[in-house]
C-alpha cells in the first residue's frame, strides 16, 4: 500500500484555491474539501476494517517508536503553539494542557502501547445461534466506519482518538482547537508517516484544522460520510456541537455528580469516600460536586470538617449553615451551586429529609453521569439505586471509580453521559457496531 | 394508582386555548402543551421502570382485553376516518392499511398476549465482575425512560409500539396520522383505562395527535425530555424526521435489498432463493430489489426465467438484455432502477464481471439494511461477507430472514439501518439502555 502521505496537503490546496488563486476560502469549496476528507476516508477505513489485530497493534506501536523519535520535531512545533498561546494571554491552565514535553510524550507512546495489548474488538460474538431450520446467525462487532472528534487545543487527544480509532478499525477525521495547530500538524505528519510505512493506509487519520470552524460545521453537518461525531471538551463544546450536528453524536463528559449521605453511613467510611471524591483530583467530571445530607445523618459533622481542614471550600444552604461544626466556615448556597461543576475544590451542600428529596435533587441538577450514595440500609441503597437515572450509581465507594480504565474496560474513549449507543465509560467495544451473519444452504421463508 | 385518565384530554384544552376561548392554538402554546405531554411522561416512566415483569405483563394482556371487548367503538371510529378518506379520494392501499376489522383487532390482542410471553429486556446483566480491590460492578439494563414514535395512519402501529413500550418498561409519546385520528383516539382511550385498571399510570401512553404537524415538530426537538424518537413509516417520513430532529432517532425500515448471483451458484437453489426473496411478500423492506448476476453465473437463465413466470417486471441493464432467455421480457435500467425500493413485483438486474463490483455497486446503492450472497465458493462468501457494510449479510438463504421474529429477537420494533444503538431488527432489548451499578464497602481510588 503506498499511500502518499502528502497527498492530504495537496488536495486541500487545489480545493480550497479558486482558479485563479487569489479568492480566499468559500464555504462551498471548504464543503467540498471536508467531503473529499471523507470520502479518502471511507476508502480507508475499509482497509483498516479488515486489518487482523496483529497488523493494527504493529501499527500503534510503530506510531508511538514515531513519537519518541521525532519529539524534536513536536517540541518544536509545541513551543511555536505556546508562544503564540501567551503572546495572547491564554491562561496557565489551558497552557498547561497545551504544552508537550519529552516525558508526556513518553506517556503517549505508553499509551498507544497499552492500546496495543489490548484485545481487538473487532470480530466479537455478540450473540449466535442455529435456527430451527439449520440457519446459522451470529451478531458480530465490526468498526462504525468514519469517527470524527471535534476537542480542544489538546494535542495529547490528537494521538489518543486517533489510537482508539485504528485499533478499534476505523478510519478518524480530527478536529482539535486551533491553538494546538502546530503542535497537531506535526502529530498528525508523524501519525501518517508511520501507518503508510506499516502498510495501513495514511488516510485512516486526516484533520481539517486548515479549515477552522467552517469545516468543523461541514464535519457536523456530514450525514452519510461520518458515522459518528464526538466531542471531548467543555461544557460549551459539548453543547455546541451537540445542538448543531446533524450526524451521531456521542455526548461526553460533563458531571455534575452528587453523593448522598445517609443516617446511617458509617463515619470513618463517609470521610473517605468525601475526601477522594473531592480532593483526589478536583478538576475531572467524577469528583463530587454535591453532597446531599439526610437530617439524621450522624457522619454530617465529621465529613464537613474534614473537607473543610482538606481546603475545599464549602456552600451550604440554609439547614446546613446551622449545622456546621465549631471551625467551620460555609459560603450562603444559591441553585447557581446546585448547577454547578466547580471542577475545583468546592463544593455544594444541602440537606434533605428523605432519599426521595435526595432523588429529586438528583433528577433536577444531575448530568447524569455519576451519583453515589454511603449508607449501611440495604433498603435505602436498593431504593438509590432504583432511583437514580445515571449512568453509573455507587454505593460505598468513590465516585472516581467511574473510569474506563478502574472499571476494567482498558483505554477510554471518554464517558458518555447519553442513552443511546454507550452510557458511562466508552472504552474500544464502544467505537464498533454490529452486523448480523446469517448463513444457510438454500433456506427460504415460510 | 389512581390516574385519572381524562386527565390528559383536560390539559391540553387548558393550554391550548387562550384566556378568551376565541384565538387558535399558537405555537407557543403547543410547545408548552408538548413539553407538559412529556413532563408527565417523564413522571409516568418512573413507576414503569419500577414496575416487575408480572405486572407489566397483565397489563399488556388488560389492554388485548379491552381492545376486543370495545371493539365496537373502535370500529366505529375506524369507519369515520375511512369515510373522510374515502371522500379525500385516498388510495385504496392506503385505505387498507387504515383499516381494522374484527380480525385484525383479535390479531393485535393476539400480537399483546405474545409480548406478555416474551422475557423482560429491564434488569438483565450485560456484563459484570469483581475488581481486585473488592468493589463489585454490573452494567444492568434499565429503560430508556420516554420513547416518541412518528408514523403514518396505521392503527396497529399505536397498539403495536405502546405495548413494546411498555414491556421494556418506557413511557410513550405517539403521533399517529391524522387520517387515522378517531381511531388512535378511541385505542389511546382504550389502553390508557386498561393500564389504570392494572394499575400503572395511564400517561405511560399518550398522544400529541391534536396538535398536529405542529405537535410533530415541537417532539423531534424536545432535547432532554425524548429520549429516543422512532419513525416508522415510508421514506418521506423517515428523512423529515431524521433531518429536523434534535433528540435522539432510531432510523428504521428502508431497504434497498440486493442479491448478488456468484458463478458458482447452485440453480435449483437460486431460483428457490429469488422467488421467495421477491414475490413472498414484496411491499416489505427485507424483499429483494436489485439482483446482480456474476457474468458467469450458470444459475442466470433460470432465474430470470422463473422470476418472469412468476409475474416478476424486470429492468435490465444492456448486459443482461443480451443474455435473456427466450421469452422473457424486460424494461432497460437507467440509475432510477439501481436506487428504487420497488416494494411491488418488480427487480432491477445488473450484470458484474466480480464480486468486487458488485461491492462497489452495492456501496453506491444499498441503505444498509440486507445484501445477500448465492454461492458455493468459500472465498468468494467470505469476500462478501466482509466486503457489505449493511445490517445484515446472508449466505444462501433468503433475504426475507432479516426479520426479528425469524431471528428468534420475539417482538420487533422495527429493522435499523442505522449503525449506532440498534443496527438490523430491533427487539425489545434495544428499547433499552445500561446502567454501572457499582457497590463497594468503603472503597476509594488509590
Amino acid at each position: 500500500m503506498m499511500t502518499d502521505v502528502t497527498t492530504q496537503q495537496t488536495a486541500h490546496q487545489t480545493t480550497t484555491e479558486s482558479a485563479d488563486g487569489e479568492q480566499p476560502a468559500t464555504p462551498v469549496n471548504v464543503e467540498q474539501a471536508v467531503h473529499a476528507i471523507a470520502d479518502r476516508a471511507r476508502t480507508a477505513s475499509r482497509i483498516v476494517a479488515r486489518a487482523n489485530r496483529s497488523h493494527k497493534d504493529k501499527a500503534l506501536e510503530a506510531i508511538g517508536e514515531a513519537l519518541v523519535a521525532n519529539q524534536g520535531a513536536i517540541l518544536r512545533a509545541n513551543q511555536k503553539d505556546l508562544e503564540s498561546g501567551r503572546a495572547k494571554g491564554t491562561s496557565a491552565a489551558l497552557l498547561d494542557r497545551l504544552s508537550l514535553s519529552e516525558e508526556r510524550i513518553a506517556g503517549l507512546a505508553a499509551a498507544l502501547e497499552n492500546l496495543a495489548g489490548l484485545p481487538d474488538p473487532v470480530g466479537t460474538i455478540d450473540r449466535g445461534q442455529t435456527l430451527p431450520n439449520g440457519v446459522r446467525l451470529r451478531q458480530v462487532h465490526v468498526p462504525l466506519g468514519v469517527v470524527a472528534a471535534i476537542y480542544e487545543a489538546r494535542p495529547n487527544v490528537t494521538v489518543d482518538i486517533a489510537g482508539l480509532a485504528l485499533k478499534s478499525g476505523n478510519a478518524v477525521i480530527l478536529r482539535g482547537g486551533s491553538a494546538a495547530a502546530h503542535t497537531n500538524a506535526a502529530l498528525l505528519g508523524i501519525i501518517r508517516d508511520a501507518l503508510d510505512r506499516t502498510g495501513l493506509p495514511a488516510d485512516a487519520v486526516q484533520t481539517v484544522d486548515e479549515f477552522g470552524r467552517e469545516g468543523a460545521n461541514v464535519l457536523m453537518k456530514a450525514r452519510g460520510r461520518v458515522d459518528v461525531l464526538i466531542p471531548r471538551g467543555g461544557h460549551d463544546l459539548i453543547q455546541t456541537v451537540v445542538s448543531n450536528a446533524a450526524v451521531p453524536v456521542i455526548e461526553t463528559g460533563e458531571g455534575n455528580v452528587h453523593i448522598f449521605l445517609d443516617e446511617s453511613a458509617d463515619e470513618e467510611m463517609a470521610v473517605d469516600i468525601l475526601l477522594n471524591a473531592k480532593t483526589q483530583r478536583p478538576s475531572v467530571c467524577n469528583t463530587v460536586e454535591t453532597l446531599l445530607v439526610h437530617k439524621d445523618a450522624k457522619a454530617a459533622a465529621a465529613v464537613l470538617e474534614a473537607l473543610s481542614g482538606a481546603g475545599v471550600r464549602i456552600h451550604a444552604d440554609a439547614r446546613i449553615q446551622g449545622i456546621l461544626p465549631q471551625g467551620v466556615s460555609a459560603d450562603t448556597a444559591s441553585e447557581d451551586d446546585w448547577a454547578r461543576e466547580y471542577m475545583d475544590l468546592d463544593i455544594a451542600v444541602a440537606m434533605v429529609d428523605t432519599v426521595d428529596e435526595a432523588l429529586e435533587h438528583i433528577r433536577t441538577w444531575s448530568t447524569g453521569h455519576t451519583e453515589a450514595i454511603i449508607t449501611n440500609n440495604l433498603a435505602r441503597s436498593e431504593e438509590f439505586i432504583a432511583g437514580v437515572d445515571s449512568a453509573a450509581v455507587i454505593v460505598n465507594a468513590s465516585t472516581r471509580f467511574t473510569d474506563g480504565g478502574e472499571l476494567g474496560l482498558g483505554a477510554e474513549v471518554g464517558i458518555s453521559t447519553q442513552k443511546m449507543h454507550a452510557r458511562g465509560p466508552m472504552g474500544l467495544r464502544e467505537l464498533t457496531t454490529t452486523k448480523w451473519i446469517i448463513q444457510g444452504d438454500g433456506q427460504i421463508r415460510r
